[in-house]
């Protein structure tokens, strides 16, 4: 349909909250967390329709490069690219547009996240349908998420005049880009209205964002260019690993998008997102029993026990897991690691991996 | 010192409270729960220095002889008395003193649970010196213990008249003897003053206890004559084996002790006494770190919970356990079993047992 349309899903991160089934061997985006299929897995399966294989890429870190690609067969091997290491997401997008220039120079990227929870296909394609129209226009896009609570964890995208609209969907100028605001800020910005949480989903033309990163961060810019005189020849991947380890960590939102120039958003309401950020955050995706509890895996008894997530990972044995009388527990359970949190310090879970990093207890890691 | 004097230590039960680590072939006083030792070891060592052990007798059921045996390999192979199925501590003391007599007619017997914990063992042997004594004048001794709230799972003792001092020790005439009463009466017992718990361990004359049976259980008493008549002879275990499945199941304190005649009781404050009766039991007995948090067995972190007992039961592997921002929860995670519970509500733990005896679900039990 968009014959220059490339999809890259970036699949390189490790989603510390989600301890103890996410660990370093197993990251968040490789567990079958929802669904027979994992996150990635997912992510995948919802560009169907839209891309074809042949213009899907997958930015990950060299340690999960050979997982990864067990779980999507379909994508050409030379659509994978292997960072050395991570470096956050804006290395991730910069080495893409790269790929993507040689390929296609013409080329627009859809930059999406392989661990997030996505409800509504068809309402995803014609978002990202209208992002392709907009992007042409030499904007960097934004898909926004109407934002429910205070969130801290999350950046802002204020709205400004209105820009059309584009298979069917409304654009909007951005005004402000705020990434991670304090809680007094974020309460604010909810309160005025006008606001979307970033979804971490972007569309830009390669030449527009090539462009931004080249005004915004030099650094990585130049970095980048020497991997793009390289990439017709046998020393890219040398040229890759000798840049790679220089370049200074950064996402993309707080390098490029807090200080880009011509950005657009399009409000992406009714989209059933989820960034599956933390276990609190499998309420908002997970069907819930009579008593809200929601009980994946293993066997259970419930009695007098209210709105908790218990999550087993079973080994050898189907283990029994039995609640009674608590509330608003999440119990994660996993053959060597066992997790009892409260649900509202969920998002604190990153702490004990933190914990664990500086204890050097790597076997629970 | 007294040479009629002999332990019976009754272990034949199951603590179905003490789910998931209590189990069929692991019943509670088979658990190192407390301490390296399990807690039917910790009763044998107790009488150590009062009680020789060819005088220390163990009732309990066939299937767990083989394990208690090699738990207590100092007692004599004869003092074990298997039980062909368990019916209840009345038809144990029964059996008991049949077997006592035939040893010594003139023996004195404290049966003893084996199960629960006492911390003060010099202060426990002068009690039960001091039982002894009273015990010789033809009374039913029972040790009492300070009551501390309405509990409705134990029998309550009235005190009557001071019957005298013994080895140091008080002693009264009972007035009542409540077997668990209702939270009501719990209330008004505990408020009228004047109570003890009945602590489940007793000392009798072997002939007063079986002519208290003869009064009040005459059936039993009838099924005791014929096990007494056949005790030296090949017959003995074939006709305990034959009367036993005909015995109605029944307790000493509801079968004998509410109903009979001349029963003393000795309170025993200060001893430290627990009956592990469930897992909020063990804050009784274990001490807790900082936090009030009970950490046993694996390794665990512990950020801003307070007041939990986390139990694990180590398989394979160290299991990690971390507690983040909860309170009052018990945690016990055995191999194919995992318990989450509120603390006032860990007595309702056998409900659990009761619904997996109920659906069948044997490799749990």
């Amino acid at each position: 349909m968009f014959p220059h349309y490339h999809a890259v899903i970036m699949a390189g991160g490790s989603g510390t909250r989600l301890w103890p089934l996410s660990r370093r061997r197993h990251p968040k985006h490789l567990l079958a967390l929802l669904e027979s299929s994992t996150l990635f897995q997912s992510t995948v399966a919802r560009l169907q329709g839209m891309f074809p294989t042949a213009r899907v890429w997958v930015v990950t870190v060299e340690e999960q490069v050979r997982q990864i690609k067990q779980q999507a067969p379909a994508i050409p091997a030379e659509n994978y690219l292997p960072e050395p290491a991570p470096r956050g997401t804006a290395s991730v997008v910069g080495l893409a547009a790269i790929a993507l220039k040689h390929r296609d120079p013409h080329a627009v990227m859809a930059v999406l996240p392989s661990d997030h929870f996505i409800r509504h296909t068809r309402l995803f394609h014609r978002l990202l349908e209208a992002a392709y129209l907009v992007a042409q226009e030499g904007f960097l896009v934004t898909l926004g998420i109407k934002p429910t609570y205070p969130a801290t964890g999350y950046g802002y995208i204020q709205r400004g005049e209105p820009l059309g609209v584009y298979a069917d969907m409304k654009a909007y100028h951005v005004r402000r880009f705020k990434e991670k605001p304090d809680p007094v800020t974020a309460r604010k910005m909810l309160a005025a209205g006008g606001h979307s949480w970033n979804s971490g989903m972007f569309v830009w033309r390669v030449d527009v964002i090539l462009a931004e990163i080249r005004r915004q961060m030099p650094d990585l810019h130049a970095a980048l260019e020497r991997i793009d005189a390289a990439w017709d020849t046998p020393q890219r991947q040398a040229v890759i690993e000798e840049v790679w380890p220089g370049l200074q960590t950064e996402t993309v939102d707080y390098g490029v998008m807090e200080g880009a120039e011509k950005v657009a958003v399009i409000p992406a309401q009714g989209l059933g997102w989820s960034d599956v950020g933390s276990w609190e955050a499998l309420f908002d995706v997970l069907p819930t029993d009579e008593d809200g509890n929601i009980l994946r895996g293993g066997q259970h008894i419930s009695i007098d026990a209210r709105d908790n997530l218990v999550f087993v990972q079973n080994g050898r044995l189907q283990k029994l897991v039995a609640v009674l009388g608590v509330e608003n527990v999440v119990v994660v359970d996993t053959e060597d690691a066992l997790l009892v949190c409260s649900r509202d310090q969920a998002q604190r879970v990153k702490e004990i991996v933190k914990r664990l990093q500086d204890e050097g207890r790597e076997a629970y890691l």
